[in-house]
């Protein structure tokens, strides 16, 4: 039997800090370092206080540049494992449908089926869950992979993946360790 | 600690069936008793096979009727139990935002932390699974509970809801018998 796999999308998949430094560096003509955004939310930086409200807009999530390796390695994912998206998207009205149509363009391998579009993700049932959000991992059962991202990066006592490659060669180990067990 | 409640959304909180029948009340001047659609889809009425493109309709999904006593007993269930609304959206993309503003129009009460929108329920972990499709229940590991539908009045093999009135009996008599354990 497949083991199930909780792949969050936001600052995982989808990369919304890389579109906001493009926004801000047009905006007020800095660039912002990964180091400028270790341990904090881009909405502390000065000038970026109204970023969140960025997320409450029509057409926002639709349109958002996809992780160095992600599309491979998902596709990848979904060949060997039982692969759902689990994205927080209830907080944002307006991102779902921005999100389906995401999925449906950049993911044409996924189905509808796989898509889940929650607030609170302790209803979620899986074998793993891929998530950049401690307070996601706290509440699962299985096994939590934290994918770092700047804000997480002092957060300690979770398996990390630090990129895309990284999750590839951790569940290319998983999916050996769970074909031996089956034979 | 609460018990966790999985509770579907068409069929069991918004009256699908009884919109169809007004519709087709309407077109060709005949009323739709219980008994024509007993162990069957709407579709398969004469007349109505197209019906299921209606639910592909932009607005369809926002304006259906609530079934008598839905309101008060989701309402008590949410003061007794980790109630989470887990809906079959995805198959339906313009339903996802009509299903948001239904919900937050017609049961102001629940967050939308509250809300799941999925297509495939084998995803969801909680206690409770109420649903008026078998092939959701069958998935599910906690205890699944039909809710009657006209199309799934032949099912057997779980305990069955036929109304609200019995969703609250069921779940005063759950959380007397988990109060009374934790004492």
């Amino acid at each position: 039997m497949r083991r199930k796999i909780a792949l969050d999308m936001d600052e995982v998949i989808v990369n919304i800090y890389g579109r906001f430094r493009s926004i801000y560096e047009q905006e007020f003509g800095v660039s912002v370092q990964e180091k400028d955004l270790e341990g904090k939310k881009f909405y502390t930086l000065p000038g970026a206080e109204n970023y969140r409200s960025l997320l409450f807009e029509p057409g926002f999530f639709a349109d958002l540049p996809i992780f160095d390796g992600a599309l491979e390695v998902v596709e990848w994912l979904n060949n060997h494992f039982d692969l759902f998206i689990v994205t927080a998207a209830q907080e944002f009205p307006n991102s779902l449908i921005d999100k389906y149509s995401w999925l449906q363009s950049h993911l044409p391998f996924l189905s509808w089926k796989q898509y889940v579009f929650c607030g609170d993700k302790s209803i979620i049932n899986a074998d793993y869950m891929i998530d950049d959000h401690v307070f996601n991992l706290e509440k699962f059962k299985g096994v939590g992979l934290l994918f770092t991202a700047p804000h997480n990066i002092n957060e300690n006592g979770y398996i990390r993946l630090n990129n895309w490659t990284e999750v590839k060669l951790f569940f290319e180990q998983e999916w050996r360790e769970s074909s031996q067990k089956e034979l």
